[in-house]
């Protein structure tokens, strides 16, 4: 009774490490999966009516996977590198026998039959799929029922609300979602937690709602960069269904991140588009002091006049997709979609496909433009959001400074390490070049241990 | 003086060789790049008034090619695969330093710096670039100045209308073109020659005039489907400036058109949409005739209903992506164009994304409504055109057989073995698996072979 009872305080204490912690004690069994999956779940008992993050959950069926894998443990078989981590999956994202109900009216109850290919990925490396978080309507803009961990009045940004608010409040270590604008890093920033969305393409997107092809991918999020290396690392790959990945050598994300870095990186501060008008002062303040007290690792760049204009053809991307992956949704239940959703496919429905065709040829120009600036930094720094998470539970704030990387298919991390004057965490955002991960995310890591001390 | 004679005579034959045939002469020295580049000229100078298949040609240039590639053979390096081979080049594919139209006046004169993947690859495997052929404006409908080599009454088809005519009437052994509707297929039946479009992504596109990227194809034309395999060999690779393209093991297409195959071919005779309204009397009869021919080796097959509506589909996306490519010549030169030209702009100007989008959706379903055809055949076959090239030089004729399969990606071949009741060539249309195009080639070599006996 007494070890019991030492057993599941130590279990408690743990829910505060970072998956990247936790992993060493699940796999040497100092922790077992159900008690910390039994732990967790206590804390969602606890924090789950004031936060409100899951679309779906099972106390029970997360026990079971978590008791399994303890069994498969202890049978002498190698765990997975995910091993006994909880993870919050976005309810865009089809899961097996578990209902996947886009956040959408017209998909209640809706259970798939086969599993996407990232939660394949991550029931293979031993992870247990804790619930459903909540999203937005179909990944867009209407907002569901999540609040702010750190304050209820307050967005927990989205679409991916659910996962980051999740990860947030202590409820699971990890949890995964996606962004077509500013879905992974915005809400991430917003619940002061680590975003990461790969770089487009990194992660196959088979049976993962599609909004938006050309933009659509998979992130996740996590307590640091290490931790999201770890878990974006068993989601690479490449799959026939899905043409924007390609074969290549699995990089190696978790190592990387965890190692120093050869010298001490560089970071080129950027002002994004719209960071006249719509940055907060306390935005401003915060980055003039980071920007100063990181020194001589940093400098100033100008983004190309080209940035300018990116938004507005990301955007026309978005809804020209969106008009015609949501067909249906449009179709038969517009008495059921939200006016944000209707209004959007409208849009979609009369872009022109010149207009469309158009704004795909931008994304090579504006990553050429890049490649100048990442000649010369490891990373470029600027803010993940105008500021912290607004008050009120209407918008799910501004995506203005997340749409444009998604865009040029640039990875990006956003790293919580700012604070505003409400006490409400802000994101710093890094963004690396296209299809180097590993040395984003170990800059990453290594700007959020200096912000540590 | 006398042996000078007897080997320009000896040259002058081999110009009614195909290019396998000429291939093993040439590398063995019995027959010297120089002497045949100079019997191709002569025959030039004697049948292009009359054809006007080229665009441009330079015969001391070409010369200069021969005489190079002679002395290198001579000094003991290896002859590539298409040593000594002159071939004709579709006037929108760039040829460094040589004028590259684009069949439009307004780009007349144009003067490009760097050659295209094709014409790199031709120069690397001791191809001779004989000339540039003529091409429709903007390889669209509006007819260049080429004849039928068969009648010069007579329409020689298009877009690639001089290079399907100058190897029907002897100029060059090989030639190259592309396909967006039926630009390759269309042209080579008219002409009586073999046309050889391969799988969709094959044949790297940069340097080519783009007009629809998700359908525009590199295609061959040589006297038969061996020599169209030797040529396409050649160009086969991967590019990363033209994402359609894999990395991939390079297809032994040459030796594999060459072998016979290993039990006699099977084929499914398909009347396509488009049959019972356009086909011709004399089509249906020699259809009629080769299907009884062929005995077992044939059986016919209906073609799913979903391809009834391809070639409106696929037009839908050829001229909203035509419109956004060829934007600049709309913009700054509508005086200069055909009415056909923007007849097509004015119509891709108004598609909207989402049915452009809806669209290219088509694709996957047709080809897998095609996957259980060729479960049971080694080709589809069908007629390359409605009949015989018509009377007239106003239109290059229908390209309504062509459209589905350029549609699919699928690769398709032209075989000249009919012959319409006024004596002009009619081609059998064979259509293979997607990167099936190996076995393609073997099955229309197959046909071709029987055909004659």
């Amino acid at each position: 009774m007494v070890e019991t009872a030492i057993r599941t305080r130590a279990a408690q204490a743990a829910t505060s490490l970072s998956a990247a912690d936790l992993r060493g004690r699940l796999v040497s069994g100092a922790l077992r999966a159900a008690e910390l999956t039994e732990a967790y779940l206590a804390r969602i008992a606890e924090a789950e009516p004031g936060v409100q993050a899951w679309a779906w959950l099972d106390g029970d069926h997360a026990m079971e996977q978590a008791r399994a894998l303890d069994r498969y443990r202890e049978s002498g078989r190698a765990p997975g590198p995910l091993h006994g981590l909880p993870v919050g999956i976005k309810d865009i994202i089809d899961t097996a026998k578990i209902p996947t109900s886009n956040g959408c009216a017209l998909d209640a109850g809706r259970v798939p039959s086969h599993d996407a290919f990232v939660v394949e990925r991550l029931k293979a490396a031993g992870a247990i799929v804790m619930g459903k978080t909540v999203t937005t309507e179909l990944a867009f803009m209407h907002p569901g029922k999540t609040r702010n961990p750190h304050n209820p009045a307050h967005t927990p940004g989205g679409s991916s609300s659910g996962s980051a608010a999740a990860v947030a409040a202590g409820m699971v270590p990890l949890a995964i979602g996606t962004q077509t604008g500013g879905s992974v890093i915005r809400p991430a920033a917003f619940c002061g937690v680590t975003g990461y969305k790969p770089s487009f393409g990194a992660i196959p997107r088979r049976g993962i709602l599609p909004q938006s092809p050309f933009l659509d991918t998979v992130g996740v999020f996590a307590a640091d960069p290490r931790s999201a290396a770890l878990i974006a690392e068993a989601l690479f790959g490449h799959d026939e269904a899905d043409p924007a990945t390609r074969p290549a050598p699995h990089p190696r994300l978790f190592e990387t991140a965890c190692a120093k870095p050869p010298v001490l990186p560089t970071f080129a501060f950027v002002r994004p588009p719209g960071w006249k008008e719509e940055a907060t002062d306390d935005t401003k303040e915060a980055f003039a002091e980071l920007v100063a007290a990181l020194g001589e690792q940093v400098f100033e760049v100008e983004l190309p006049r080209v940035f300018n204009g990116a938004a507005t053809e990301r955007l026309r991307i978005n809804l020209a997709e969106m008009a015609r992956c949501y067909h249906r949704y449009g179709r038969d239940g517009a008495d059921h979609l939200s006016s944000e959703t209707l209004e959007a496919l409208s849009q979609g429905n009369a872009t022109l496909a010149r207009d469309y065709l158009a704004a795909l040829d931008w994304k090579p120009v504006l990553n050429a433009a890049l490649g100048e600036i990442f000649e010369r930094c490891d990373a470029i720094l600027c803010p993940a959001a105008p500021g912290a998470a607004p008050e009120g539970l209407a918008t799910t704030g501004s995506a203005v400074f997340n749409g444009l990387w998604t865009f040029c298919g640039t990875p990006a991390v956003t790293v919580p390490i700012l604070t505003a004057a409400n006490g409400l965490p802000m994101g710093v955002q890094l963004v690396g070049r296209i299809d180097d991960d590993a040395r984003l995310l170990r800059t990453a890591q290594w700007l959020h241990d200096w912000a540590e001390g």
